[in-house]
C-alpha cells in the first residue's frame, strides 16, 4: 500500500471520503458526557491541550485467543467528515446547563478533526488484547467526542468478523459460507453491518440486497416456505412452456416432462421404491421456480418432507430441466437431522446420476441453514456430512455466543505527561504513554509475540535479542531474536496538511489480508477447544516506567 | 386512540408519514431471496394472489413468560414510503439471472404497498408466543418483499423492550435506569435502538445525544475517568471564581474553599479519622467540573479508589458549592463491590450531614455502572444497596443473555386457501388460516389467557363460557367465562382509499402503556424465577380445523 501525502481535511489521499455508511453516524452520536466534558474542559482553558487515547480490547472474545480488527475505514469517514451543523448545536446548547456560557457554542461551530492524528492497525489484521488497536491524538476536548463513536464503530464490527472467522474455520475452507441473518439482526445496520463484516471475516455471499448493492458482497438466496406452500397443485401453472438452454428448440409442457421424470425415479430398478407419493403443491412450486430461472434452480426441500417429498420432487424437475441443457443449483436443507439428511440425498444423486447418466448429477451442491453455529457446525463435521455450503444468520450476525466485544478509550497521555488508570481488578490497569507496537516473527514464519514500547525507544531489530516482559507480571518474561518485526500501527489520520496517510483499501483487499493473516497463525492459536494464548508484552523500559507511575498514583492504604 | 380514516398512501390519520428513522431502511433491505420469489410469482402470474402471512416469535425471550411487543411504527413508516427507485430496480436487475424478463422491472416500479393491509396488536403490549404481532395482507408478491424487513424491524425491537422491561422489574420502580450502551451497541442504529425501545421498556433516560434528539428521550451524563485523569493538580485551575447561586456574591478561590472543606471532612470528629490524603488530580477535576457545572455536580469516584480519595473529594467539593447555595447532584461508582461502596458512601453522607448540619446530604443521588445486568441486579438487592439509579449498557443494548428474538413470518391464507408449514418439530408447524385474536380477562382483572380464532367466528362474549384449547396439544383445554374481551389486532395500515387506520402513539405514549399493561399482569407470570407460563389457545373450531389440515397435507409415511 502506498503512503500518500495530504489533501485538505475530507480528503484522504487524494480522495474525498464519503461519509460512513450509515448516515445516522455523526457527531451526536456520543455520550452526552463527552459534550459535559467538552464545556468543562472548554472552562478550564483545556479544551486545546493535546491528548493521547489508545482504544483497545482487554479479552478475546468466543473463549478464544484471537480477533479480527474492522471498522477503521467508517471511523476514518466519520473524522473526515466531522462538523456538528447548526442544528446540532442547538440541541447540545438544550442539552446542557442553560448557565453554560455562548463561547463554548461558538468553539464547537470551529470544531473538526484537523487536529487530531489516527494511527491504527490495517483492518482486517489479526490483533490481541492490549495492544491498541488505534491511538488517537489531538486536542483534549475533540478526541473525547470521538470516544463513543469509535468504539461504536469497532467493537461491533470486530466482533462480527472475529466471529465469521471462528464459523469458517470450524466450516473448513472447502466449504461455502452464506450470512442469511439480516432478518435477527440486531436493527438495520445491525444486519447491513453484519453482512459487511462477515464477508470480511471470510464468508462468501449475503441475502442482504442491500450490503450486496452498498459493498460489492456476491449475493445468494432462492425462495422460502411461503413460497412452496402458495401453490395448490401443477394445474395452476398456467405458462408451461420452456425454450432449451441452447435455444434451439422449446419444450411445451415442462410440468409434463417433470411429472414423467418423477414416476421414473419412483419406478426406477436402483432407487427400488425408495419414493412414494410426493407432495404435489410442493412439485408445482419446484417447477413454477424452474420455469423462472432454469439456468439456477436450488430448490428448499423441506417444507413437506425432505426424504419422501423434496428430494424425489427435486431430482425429477433437476432431470427435466437436464433434459434441456440446464443444469439445476441445488438443494435446500432448513431442518431435520442435516448430517443425515445430506448423506441421504448424495446417495440418491448419486444413483441417479448413474442410473440415468447424468454427468455431475452426484455432485449436486447442497446447502444447509437452520440455527447454525460454531458447535453445530462442529458436531456436523464430527457426524460425517454432505454440505457444500452453509447459510448462517442468527448466530452470526447477533454474536449469541458473546454478543459484544468490551473495546475500551484510554486516555495514555496529556501534554506530554504519561497518565495511568488503575483499578483494583488489575485486567483494568490501563498501560500510560505515547506507544508504539510490533509483531516479532519466529524462525518458522509465524508470529511470536506483540511488544508494546515507548513511542522513542530504538524498534526491536532483527537477529538482535530483545526481553519482552507481560505488562503486569514480574515473573512473566521472555528473551525472543525476531527474524522478522512489523510496526503495528500506522498514520491513517493526520489532520495537518502534508501528513503522510495510509490508503483506505478496498473491501476485498481487507478480507484477503484477514484470510491470509489467519492461515499465518500458529495452528494451537486458532484451535477452538484450549488455544494457546497468544503473548502480549512490552519492553524492559515500558515495564519499569508503569510500575514507577502506579506506585505514584495509587493512594497507600491503612489495615484497620 | 381515535380510529381515523385513510388519506391517499404515504399519509397515516391525514400527515404525511416519514420515512424509517434509519435512512438504510428502504426496499433493498431484505433477503434477495424475496425478489427471486418475486420474479417467479410474477413469471407464474401469481403476484398479485391475495396472500395473509402472520408475524410471531415462538418462544418468551430471556427465560421469560412474556415480551414486549415494539417496531410497530417503524413497519407502518417504512411501507407508507415503499416505492423501489430507478437506481434500486436496476441494482435487483444486475443481481438476479439476466434470462429474466423486462416486464417485471416494469412492475416492480410500480410497486407501493397501496394494496397491503397491516393488522396489529398495539406498540408496547404484552404479548406472547404464537399470537400474530402482526397479519399482513396483500399481493404475495409484495408482502413477501416485506418479510424482511418487518423482521428486522421488530425482532430486535422486541427484544431490547422486553429486555429493558426486565431489568426495570428487577431493579424495583423506584429506581432510576439510565442506558449507557451506545458503545458496546451492535452498530450505530443497534446503539440508537436500543435507546428509544429501552425507553419503551421503562428506561428514564440515556447517554445517547442522537437518541436524545430523535426521539426526545430525557439525556443523562457526566464525565469519565480520562477527565479525571487529565488532571495534574488544584493548581492548574486558572480561572477559580464561582457565582453564588443567587447571583448576590462572588467566591474568588473556589479551589481554596473546596480544599479548606476537604481538611474540615479528615479532621472531623464523627468521621474519626476515615480519611487521611486524597488523590490531588481527582481534586482538581472535580473543583473543575464543579465549576463549569455548578447546578449539576456529578463525580465519578472510583479513578482512584473510591473511599480514600473520591467520597472526601466529592464532599469537599458539594460542601463548598453548598456555601454558595448550590446542590450537588451525586456521585457514580463504575467499579468494586457496588453494595458494600455505597452503603459505605451513604453512612458517609448521613454522618456529614449532622456533622455539618447540611439538609438532604444524607439523601445524595448514588449512581452505579459497571456490567449490570438482571443477575447483578437481583445480587445487589438481596445483598442491599444505597443505589438510587442503575446505568445500564453492554446487557441490556446488546441482550447479552440472549441476543436475538425469533419471530417469523408465515404464510396463512393464500387466495382464501388456508395454508399450513409443517415440521418435524411440533413447536415449528405454523396455525393456518386468517384469524382473529383476544385477551380474555378474569374475575380478578387479570388476563387469563388469549385466543385465537377464524376471522368468521363471532367473537367471546362477556360473561359467556367459551372453550379455550392449545393448539397441537389434545388434552389441554379449559374453559373460560371472561369478564372483559379485548381484541388483540386492529388494522393500522390500510392500502385501499377509504380504509380505517389506528393512529400511531407517540412514544412516550407507548412507553406508559407499556408500564401499565406489565402492571396488570399476574405477579406469578413475571417473576424470574420458574415464571407461570400465561395460556394461548385456539377456539374449538379453528383446532378442528389445524388437524384436518394437518392430516390432509402430511404424507404417510411407511416404517421399513
Amino acid at each position: 500500500m502506498a503512503a500518500k501525502s495530504n489533501g485538505p481535511i475530507g480528503e484522504h489521499s487524494g480522495r474525498v471520503l464519503a461519509g460512513p455508511t450509515n448516515p445516522m453516524v455523526t457527531p451526536l452520536l456520543t455520550d452526552l458526557y463527552q459534550f459535559t466534558m467538552a464545556y468543562a474542559y472548554w472552562k478550564a482553558g483545556k479544551h486545546n491541550e493535546r491528548a493521547v487515547f489508545d482504544l483497545y480490547f482487554r479479552k478475546n472474545p468466543f473463549g478464544g485467543e484471537y480477533t479480527i480488527f474492522a471498522g477503521l475505514e467508517e471511523c476514518i469517514r466519520f473524522i473526515a467528515n466531522f462538523k456538528l451543523s447548526e442544528d446540532e448545536i442547538d440541541f447540545v446548547r438544550e442539552s446542557l446547563s442553560p448557565s453554560c456560557e455562548d463561547g463554548f457554542y461558538d468553539y464547537l461551530r470551529g470544531v473538526d478533526c484537523s487536529g487530531v492524528e489516527v494511527y491504527a492497525i490495517t483492518e482486517g489484521s489479526v490483533v490481541f488484547p492490549k495492544v491498541p488497536l488505534l491511538r488517537v491524538e489531538g486536542p483534549v476536548a475533540v478526541v473525547q467526542l470521538l470516544e463513543t463513536p469509535f468504539l461504536n464503530l469497532i467493537n461491533y464490527a470486530s466482533l462480527v468478523s472475529t466471529n465469521a472467522a471462528r464459523h469458517r474455520f470450524v466450516a473448513g475452507e472447502s466449504k461455502m459460507l452464506l450470512e442469511f441473518g439480516l432478518r435477527r439482526a440486531q436493527g438495520p445496520d445491525g444486519g447491513i453491518g453484519a453482512s459487511k463484516y462477515c464477508y470480511m471475516g471470510g464468508f462468501h455471499a449475503t441475502s442482504n440486497v442491500a450490503a450486496g448493492k452498498l459493498f460489492g458482497i456476491p449475493l445468494r438466496g432462492t425462495h422460502s416456505h411461503a413460497f412452496v406452500s402458495s401453490f395448490m397443485s401443477p394445474d395452476e401453472i398456467i405458462d408451461k412452456s420452456l425454450r432449451s438452454s441452447d435455444s434451439q428448440s422449446t419444450c411445451e409442457d415442462f410440468v409434463s416432462l417433470a411429472q414423467t421424470w418423477l414416476s421414473k425415479i419412483q419406478w426406477s430398478n436402483s432407487l427400488n421404491g425408495t419414493f412414494g407419493e410426493t407432495n404435489q403443491s410442493e412439485l408445482a412450486a419446484f417447477t413454477s421456480y424452474a420455469l423462472a430461472f432454469p439456468d439456477n434452480f436450488l430448490a428448499l426441500v423441506d417444507t413437506y418432507d425432505v426424504m419422501r417429498s423434496g428430494i424425489p420432487n427435486y431430482c425429477a424437475v433437476a432431470l427435466a430441466l437436464n433434459d434441456l441443457g440446464y443444469k439445476a443449483a441445488g438443494i435446500r436443507l432448513d431442518s431435520g437431522d442435516l448430517a443425515y439428511l445430506s448423506c441421504e440425498a448424495r446417495k440418491i444423486f448419486h444413483t441417479i446420476e448413474k442410473e440415468f447418466g447424468v454427468p455431475g448429477f452426484g455432485k449436486t451442491n447442497i446447502t444447509a441453514s437452520n440455527d447454525l453455529n460454531e458447535e453445530t457446525l462442529d458436531a456436523l463435521n464430527k457426524q460425517g456430512h454432505e454440505v457444500d455450503s452453509f447459510g448462517i444468520g442468527t448466530y452470526v450476525v447477533t454474536c449469541y455466543a458473546q454478543a459484544a466485544l468490551g473495546c475500551v478509550f484510554k486516555l495514555v497521555e496529556i501534554n506530554n505527561q504519561p497518565r495511568i488508570k488503575l483499578s483494583e481488578d488489575v485486567t483494568k490497569v490501563s498501560i500510560p504513554c505515547k506507544k508504539r507496537s510490533y509483531r516479532l516473527y519466529g524462525k518458522e514464519g509465524y508470529p511470536l509475540v506483540d511488544i508494546m514500547t515507548g513511542e522513542n525507544e530504538p524498534p526491536p531489530k532483527v537477529g538482535e535479542r530483545i526481553l519482552c516482559r507481560h505488562p503486569f507480571n514480574e515473573s512473566k518474561r521472555a528473551y525472543v531474536v525476531p527474524q522478522r518485526v512489523e510496526e503495528l500501527m500506522k498514520c491513517f489520520w493526520s489532520g495537518s496538511p502534508g501528513g503522510i496517510r495510509e490508503d483506505l483499501p478496498p473491501l476485498k483487499d481487507i478480507r484477503d489480508r484477514c484470510i491470509t493473516q489467519l492461515r499465518k497463525m500458529r495452528p494451537d492459536h486458532m484451535r477452538r477447544l484450549n488455544p494457546t494464548p497468544y503473548k502480549v508484552s512490552v519492553s524492559a523500559k515500558l515495564y519499569e516506567f508503569i510500575h514507577f507511575l502506579w506506585l505514584n498514583e495509587a493512594p497507600v492504604g491503612e489495615l484497620q
